[in-house]
């Protein structure tokens, strides 16, 4: 069975809730975050001391967008994957590389240096630079949602997850500004969905 | 014809390298870096400001190992991706989002407050806090190579080439001790290769 390493609302979020919306059966194993401090057995599953950790037989992945493109591979045919032959494929790959690329690792500056170093290693600037930076690129999530109701391929996939939990975290984070109205529609979309509220809880 | 808007040895040599991997026909727009500086007028092409953007005829992609992804999906069939039927697809997939999400992005940091900031922002710290969160995210790459000339699958793949990009980087940025033994090898094998030779000086 497939057993899922996760911090509640961490990146594991992602393929958490893809197995949600794809009704496979998984094992979860949760951790308080981060599990290098409080798990140091965990760095004998996974080496990184990072979550996800999702393990499928011999297989292990690490990458949260990475493990939800396996997923969707591996235990479809699903319309959560885009097809090749589909002409939203090419966008569909950049949304979900993007998803953690380029839009959580800002995120993860803004976590680090407001709340996990201890208070003489925190450090305003790169807090608002990398806040600054995170909300330059998600206004090309705002431009897409502009006229349509999901990122691509006209329906609910994959990228929809992965690009959703960035909005997760901003929430967590208390990123206010980076709700625009297109994106707040979409993410009050998002949130209705069962799958969401389960991997949002749990 | 695909183009390629690309600033040397920046991202947008991973695309560049597959494309000549793969001996694709492609038109190539070289662009000084930080192209959001030098050139106001990419903008117009790609409102991030990034490179790399390929552009395939409707289609854009901005995220590097997403356009290795994509070539080798559209133009293939190649023996540099893994079918989702071999045993190493998920570890492909796990190394091809490793790279941008967990390899470049510290380095991104080095890069930035060693050197693109005016020198009354730079920020010694978090130089060293991102190249030691690299050089600890990279020992997953020299523990995969201890016993094995490619990074997946028994051959060279897409993998060799977005986490190759990352040492590429390395040696722009002056981090000499990413070049662990296993690493160095492999490096070698990677710099031997004309593919690699023609996207490096390009």
């Amino acid at each position: 069975m497939i057993k899922l390493y996760h911090c509640q609302r961490a990146r594991s979020m992602r393929p958490l809730w893809a197995l949600e919306e794809m009704g496979l059966d998984y094992e979860l194993v949760t951790l308080q975050f981060p599990p290098r401090v409080f798990h140091k057995e965990y760095k004998e599953v996974n080496p990184l001391g990072t979550v996800p950790a999702l393990i499928d037989g011999e297989v292990m992945l690490t990458e949260s967008a990475a493990c939800c493109q396996y997923l969707a591979e591996r235990y479809g045919p699903t319309e959560l994957a885009v097809r090749p032959d589909e002409p939203d494929y090419g966008l569909w790959l950049n949304w979900l590389h993007r998803s953690d690329a380029t839009l959580t690792f800002p995120q993860t500056l803004v976590l680090r240096y407001s709340r996990l170093e201890p208070e003489e290693r925190r450090n305003p600037q790169v807090v608002e630079d990398y806040r600054l930076w995170y909300l330059g690129r998600l206004r090309s999530v705002e431009a897409a949602l502009a006229d349509r109701d999901w990122l691509c391929a006209g329906r609910f996939t994959m990228a929809d997850i992965c690009i959703g939990y960035c909005l997760v975290l901003s929430a967590e984070l208390g990123i206010e500004e980076a709700f625009t109205p297109a994106i707040r529609r979409w993410y009050e979309r998002l949130a209705e969905r069962p799958a969401f509220q389960r991997a949002h809880t749990l």
